[in-house]
């Protein structure tokens, strides 16, 4: 299992030898990386467009395999936009993660789909 | 640097304590989470959206932090596409890269962006 | 009702005078534009993220007032791509609607939502 | 020119008869419609991901006939959202022409992309 044992750095580093050996850096500006982030996942999202939320739990191999490339292109841009913002990416997505448990403590939003303003007396919304 | 340490596997990990604690697998439908990595990545694009490209690389640390956010935001539903979708994110990733090694190759597409059918003869298109 | 009087030229003119006044051509760049289409498009589909198709059924005034705007800010992006492109809209919105009548034979696809090829004999897909 | 002619109204209607006579309002729910527009929004970003904005404003023929067809298709599920939210779409969108036109001043805008807020006096931020 690679998740087990590769890291974000490898990744990354993978990535900028790949743009640097082509001299695409001149393309891959911040910009064009953003707007790639988001054609990648509209183009993962059309797999599901028209399923119904059972359908997109009963996925077949062939489906599975063209979602997992999908995802794969959204992953190998951010690593692209993660190096242009020289951002540790690990433990910028820790830190989001710790706000998240703080803003969705479990016992108040257990099971509830509610924004998280909901749950906070009405004078500190 | 945690992006040396962490690998794919101690995020997904985390990301689905995160979600089972709070009994969210209802709302985390792979649909779902393909429409919130799209709204995701929109929001960072948004950061870029009336930027020129000289001015989308000199950008200060507010800006630098927020959108670390709305990336680390995209990252996490990512995972949480990965174990849903029970994906070897990073072999799935590196498999794409090759994928594109092979597709681009650097003699032939150095400094150029040209789509890679550009660069097949006209009979293999 | 201003939809029965209103044509898509009216709406484009004022839409021309709105980023002329401004001396906005300069940011109203066809490659701005289709990044703000996208990000409104975003905007819109957050609105869905969490509901079920059966909530997305029961909106309230005040959800359907923010979506009305949220498809507003769609369209007026869409009008100024059409003055840049120098497109008939509704030429070419009724030219997409013929085709899609042509491709979707009402007796073939009633009621089902496969892609068109899936009516095709397997030699023609 | 057909735009000086063809109300929303007749394009809303044609979109109705289409769907309805197949069947389809079971698939174009409104969560559905929102993914739609965002799918085809991305496809007509799609064709300005790597191009400089000099490049973006000299489009061949070809390029222009297919992003006529995105913007097309960006409309008619934009009509279906319009006929879905039971909403007068060109009223809608001139009140919101009209709310821009209030938030950017001209005399204060003029040739300047900041954000409206930037206008404002610090204290009404």
């Amino acid at each position: 299992m690679s998740d087990a044992r590769i890291t974000l750095q490898d990744l990354k580093e993978k990535m900028d030898d790949f743009v640097h050996a082509r001299d695409w850096e001149q393309f891959h500006t911040p910009k064009n990386i953003a707007m790639s982030i988001a054609i990648e996942a509209a183009e993962l999202m059309e797999h599901f467009q028209w399923l119904t939320v059972e359908q997109s739990k009963q996925l077949d191999d062939k489906a599975l395999a063209e979602m997992g490339e999908e995802l794969a292109d959204i992953i190998i841009y951010s690593l692209s936009m993660a190096n242009f913002l020289k951002l540790d990416l690990a433990e910028t997505v820790l830190a989001k993660m710790e706000k998240n448990i703080r803003k969705y403590p479990v016992d108040q939003v257990q099971g509830k789909s509610h924004k998280y303003t909901y749950y906070l007396k009405n004078d500190e919304k």
